[in-house]
């Protein structure tokens, strides 16, 4: 270096390698392989005790156990931990759910960790952290985040997972009762709120191919989604994460009358639909071989 | 019972006891003996790395013990533990935030973990239980939560903290420059998203005396409030969660403008600014009495 140093930054090192597989493209080689299922894993003490375990960290790990061999052996595309059933056994549950993201690694199974976090700067940093960088105890290949502070508070999070080869769903629209009075409440810009995050996931995956790393949630027993959001979902560019199929009252057809043309790119959860034909090994295999087969209609 | 059944349904059972004592009443007594400041604690990186603390479980704990000594001799009534930062480290993470939470009962403080949760159904169930029930590992006084889901989704959250006297803090205006696409869109009913939120606790505090169990989150550094928060607020009935107090911006000036009449209900959250002053533990207890001393006009 000179001694009045350089007038520019220096340029940034080489790249010394291909960097990580983006989420994005590991996902879609899932989905174009005729997989769109994700397989919840909800411990709740109900299905815990149709399993005959107990509700303690240990019943949570064989539960989580059982679904993650199904799933591998089923043929599923991912499986999603639900966290909150996880955090209620405090320190001894996140245990659990860190050995839950090891076992699925192992099988070769995506992770999408259902934390729905939300916060800004560098507490949302502190998310990212926690659960999208290599080497974290509870990192995952994807996470669900909640955008109550806005699209643009996301972004340490959006950035880190784009770094490290990692996914990010964005709620948009759930089918619950009480999520119209902010999803569907209207913004400046004009758009409802969901669509506004509808349009920002698909801003931000734009040029990606096969598909972003960005992904959006929305319900699937939705009566339907706003006019923009129908015209904008088809170039959303990333996975259209969707909870509800089974149990909730989901139906595949459903998702062709929602998603139309956009619905190569669904990801399907189901998740009691599922448990409830445990424990018996055989019998949850071959129920998400069901479903996994129920959805293949997707790639049509 | 008569053969053809009750006209009206039956009394409830008579209450055996007091009840555990309301959320509501235990803050109160607080500010109304004069202190209004909340101890964050954010074990940030840098902040560790300031206090010659390692950023590990331990590092953690040594952080948050400092912190809540500091609080406990310098008059606070309450600490937020900050969860983003704990979840970093997994489990070991976790195992400290217990013992955070259990350091800070230990010395009367109460406790706002700063989760900003929120989910549907059975699953916001599970993330109340995780926070706001006897004996769970990470039982809190009061947790934070994210109504992206509407305000109706938190009620799993709302009927437990008030069945075992916790509190319940839901996000309204953050100071976020991002936050105004969610929290200033407009709903169905008319209000802006945030003013729906202040608008929902002043329904759910209606009656309580002299203050209920459910506050809202509004950031100290907003320029306003729209025109229907300023005028529900003072009827909020329930504390207001004011964070961003110091290093973020705010002054405590600010917060007579903001709320007016209603700032006696402010709970006012000062983390790096008090955290910086350490780790000298005089030094620290000094900030904590600075800052207590400080928001004391809020009480006239």
């Amino acid at each position: 270096m000179s001694a009045a140093g350089p007038l520019v930054p220096p340029d940034p090192p080489p790249q010394t390698g291909p960097g990580p597989e983006p989420f994005g493209h590991r996902l879609h080689a899932r989905m174009a392989a005729g997989s769109h299922l994700c397989v919840g894993i909800d411990p709740h003490p109900g299905l815990l005790d149709a399993w005959g375990l107990p509700d303690t960290p240990k019943g949570l790990g064989a539960f989580g156990r059982g679904l993650i061999e199904a799933a591998s052996r089923g043929g599923a595309a991912a499986v999603k931990p639900q966290s909150a059933l996880f955090e209620r056994h405090g320190s001894g549950g996140i245990g659990v759910l860190e050995e839950v993201l090891g076992w699925a690694r192992q099988v070769g199974l995506l992770t999408v960790l259902d934390v729905k976090r939300g916060d800004i700067g560098s507490t949302m940093r502190g998310y990212a952290e926690a659960y999208l960088k290599d080497g974290a105890p509870l990192s995952a290949d994807s996470i669900t985040v909640s955008p109550y502070l806005g699209f643009g508070s996301l972004k340490p999070a959006i950035d880190l997972a784009e770094e490290n080869g990692r996914g990010i769903f964005v709620l948009a629209f759930t089918s619950n009762p009480e999520g119209p009075q902010v999803q569907r409440a209207v913004t400046a810009e004009g758009p409802q709120v969901g669509e506004a995050m509808i349009q920002a996931v698909a801003q931000a995956n734009a040029g990606a191919v096969p598909m972003g790393d960005l992904g959006v949630v929305i319900g699937a027993t939705l009566k339907s989604l706003p006019p923009t959001g129908s015209r904008v979902l088809p170039q959303v560019g990333g996975p259209i994460l969707v909870p509800g199929l089974g149990a909730q009252g989901g139906r595949p057809e459903d998702l062709t009358r929602l998603f139309g043309k956009a619905r190569r790119l669904v990801l399907a959860t189901a998740s009691r639909t599922i448990a409830r034909s445990g424990p018996d090994p055989e019998s949850l295999a071959a129920t998400v071989r069901e479903n996994v087969e129920n959805l293949s209609f997707l790639e049509n």
